[in-house]
């Protein structure tokens, strides 16, 4: 898509060589054919070192577009990125693409949906009721259960397995609110990727990164019922059990084990082999590994204890 | 269905010019060819004006029924109610309907089920796996993913989007208990409605309205696990964070957003534009709009950030 | 499998008459022709009487071992456990089993997928999209909506109804961790078992026990979104409402009433008729029955109100 047709889309002025645009991006990931947007003060040391060929941004943050970088200035460059994200969502099936490749020794039930465009490993074993979207690709000695739904372009490694009505992929919670109170959808053009040895419960959803990727790690452990954001990383080992989960961009170190009912903030990190205890809320970052935390607001767990006794003793 | 036969299900005496009636209902919204029921002297208004054909109610309020009105007098009329709402519940399949409409331009997946009776808008793009019920009613350009449950009769507006693994009128948790504990299901003979613009995220439960309709309105977001239960109504572009729910009956304005894992009892009234932080308990009604809660048991969220401090101060 | 070949599995020293081994199991519940594990001195009482035909051991708890039961002695006796339980996973399809049963009247939609070796019994309705797994069982005159998932060897009895994308069977959440933080999964071998006029709603996950039965008996009612870990047993008539959860191998007493987003944790003993009040966190066994309950910590609900006043009055 060329450049000046988005400034065209987002009705700004147009005065720059023209360029092809293939993608948006964040401002520290994108590339030269990428655009970009910001819309908070906070993210100015971003817009001074990003390589995007154009940010949306408003008037207020254009001063410090890089000279190599086209400034496409808006009056709301949240609403205006969420209308051109439509732009970028590609179709959800494509029958063009060739039919989906199945490696030796899969068993693909007939009652499953392999999208076009779709690769599917070695040894897999893929049962009724299962939808494999296009473009995604399976690893070997695959399990997928009945039910389970893997949209388009996720990546799911090998030896992993994944239970029933599990949904893989759906779209991040995004989308831009007009000072009337209306929403426009931010399309979540990024993926899923899972790593290899991975064991995903009954009814999770993991959604996809609204750019880039949503990264579950090699050997992590999630239970029933648990929510992942988009654009979250899981680190190897990690656990989740049932009915904890995680707003958007928090990344967590390996071994990281989080108690059922817990749930994490957004853009947070957390340091390897932190543990929480079940119903955990935590809302800032995890710095030093090891310890162990309960609670909401969120301490160390020791001290919870300790708080919850001195609670008890107001009854007296 | 005769009132006479009713009479006869529900073990009453039988004294009155017989009538047809076709449906169960509330007190206040029941006509005049609908039965009601009260169990309670809590509703003693209700039952004064009530248009109900008939009410099933206990022998000591059965001086509160108007003239006009047929009083089924039983023992225990909510569990008369669950013996009867049986009878009034459609087959879950119709093969006698005429089979499904489909508007020009939708893309049906040979994987999807789509019963007789059902009409599906122009342009829509229905996913393998899905289910859509008898006499459903589906808007114009709406996305539903694989694996998604529309119950009978419930109806989805223009331009939906629902994601994967999500169940669409499923029955409301209703269910009479005897004073031996058993449960007699009370059957869930409403709908749901869902209005134009909304989204709706994967693994969530909207359950149908015990009689009438459970309302999700034009431009609401609802992310992933959220919970809605039978006979709410989820007022204009209001926002559900995952894992979040409300138990039935209970009414939001428009744009109000409720953090994740948060949770409303039964039967509020929230006022618009609230905004209810993570794992906020809501019990109450919320009467001034456009404040910001958390905390369970609820509290304004400055309050809330106070006391924090203060229970912290606890250990010291 | 012989013994024999299990020591050899387990790198063992095998200096024992060989038996013929069909299962694994837990101390108390293993036969002669099972082998089970220790891995902690709490079971000490367990191993004493025990009729394991064998034991995995670690050296610090062989002398407990009884007479007449192999002790397969080695480093780490959970991990060894976790290698062993694949060996006696049984195959998740068998097309060698006959063509599943299905009784007089029962409607089974064209797309569902009823496996070989299966039984469903008289006048059920099993929609589209629905799976039951090899050697299910299912009663007489049951619903199952469509997206359900029943994984092979699972139980389901008369007069039940499961609404859609609810997982029944999926496996438990079981592994053992290696000093280094690595995970080797605990096949599940076990089964669900649920009783006569059970109602279980939309997205429910109802795990299958690692040996044994997870048991859901008469009469209970499960909500939406509501997780229940393997191994529990839910007494008759138990109601679990949306969004609440139990870890693995808790027993509730009849007509427990467990309130929306409570939780149990595992191994607890839950008298008959108590009471839950909504985010109740359960983590003790509660041995008097007929109390009502709240908080995190759990107490009884009428403390929990009179704590709420005390700590409202910190910020006076």
């Amino acid at each position: 898509m060329k450049l000046s047709a988005i400034a065209s889309i987002l009705e700004c002025e147009y005065d720059f060589k023209d360029i092809e645009i293939n993608g948006m991006n964040a401002l520290q990931d994108a590339e030269v054919n990428e655009v970009s947007f910001v819309a908070n003060s906070k993210y100015i040391k971003d817009i001074q070192t990003t390589k995007a060929g154009a940010v949306i941004v408003p008037a207020s943050l254009v001063e410090h577009i890089p000279n190599n970088c086209v400034a496409l200035v808006v009056e709301d460059s949240y609403w205006s990125m969420a209308i051109l994200s439509k732009y970028f969502a590609p179709p959800i099936e494509n029958e063009e693409l060739p039919g989906a490749l199945i490696g030796e020794g899969s068993k693909i039930s007939s009652k499953a949906e392999i999208a076009n465009g779709s690769r599917i490993g070695k040894n897999c074993t893929i049962l009724a009721h299962v939808y494999i979207g296009c473009e995604a690709v399976i690893g070997n000695n695959t399990i997928i259960y009945p039910n389970v739904t893997v949209y388009r372009d996720c990546h799911i490694g090998s030896d992993c397995i994944i239970h029933s009505n599990t949904a893989i992929g759906a779209d991040g919670f995004g989308f831009a609110t007009s000072a009337q109170g209306e929403h426009k959808k931010i399309y979540q053009n990024g993926n899923v990727v899972i790593g290899d040895d991975v064991e995903i419960g009954s009814n999770v959803s993991v959604d996809r990164a609204v750019f880039g990727s949503t990264r579950i790690n090699k050997g992590v452990r999630i239970d029933n019922l648990v929510q992942i954001g988009h654009n979250c990383e899981i680190g190897e080992y990690s656990v989740f059990v049932a009915q904890s989960g995680s707003a958007g961009s928090t990344k967590l170190g390996r071994n990281v084990v989080v108690g059922g009912q817990s749930a994490f903030a957004g853009h947070l990190e957390i340091a390897p082999f932190s543990t929480f205890a079940a119903r955990s809320g935590i809302t800032k970052n995890i710095t030093k590994s090891g310890l162990t935390f309960s609670g909401f607001p969120l301490m160390e767990h020791k001290l919870w204890l300790k708080l919850q006794v001195k609670i008890a003793r107001l009854l007296k």
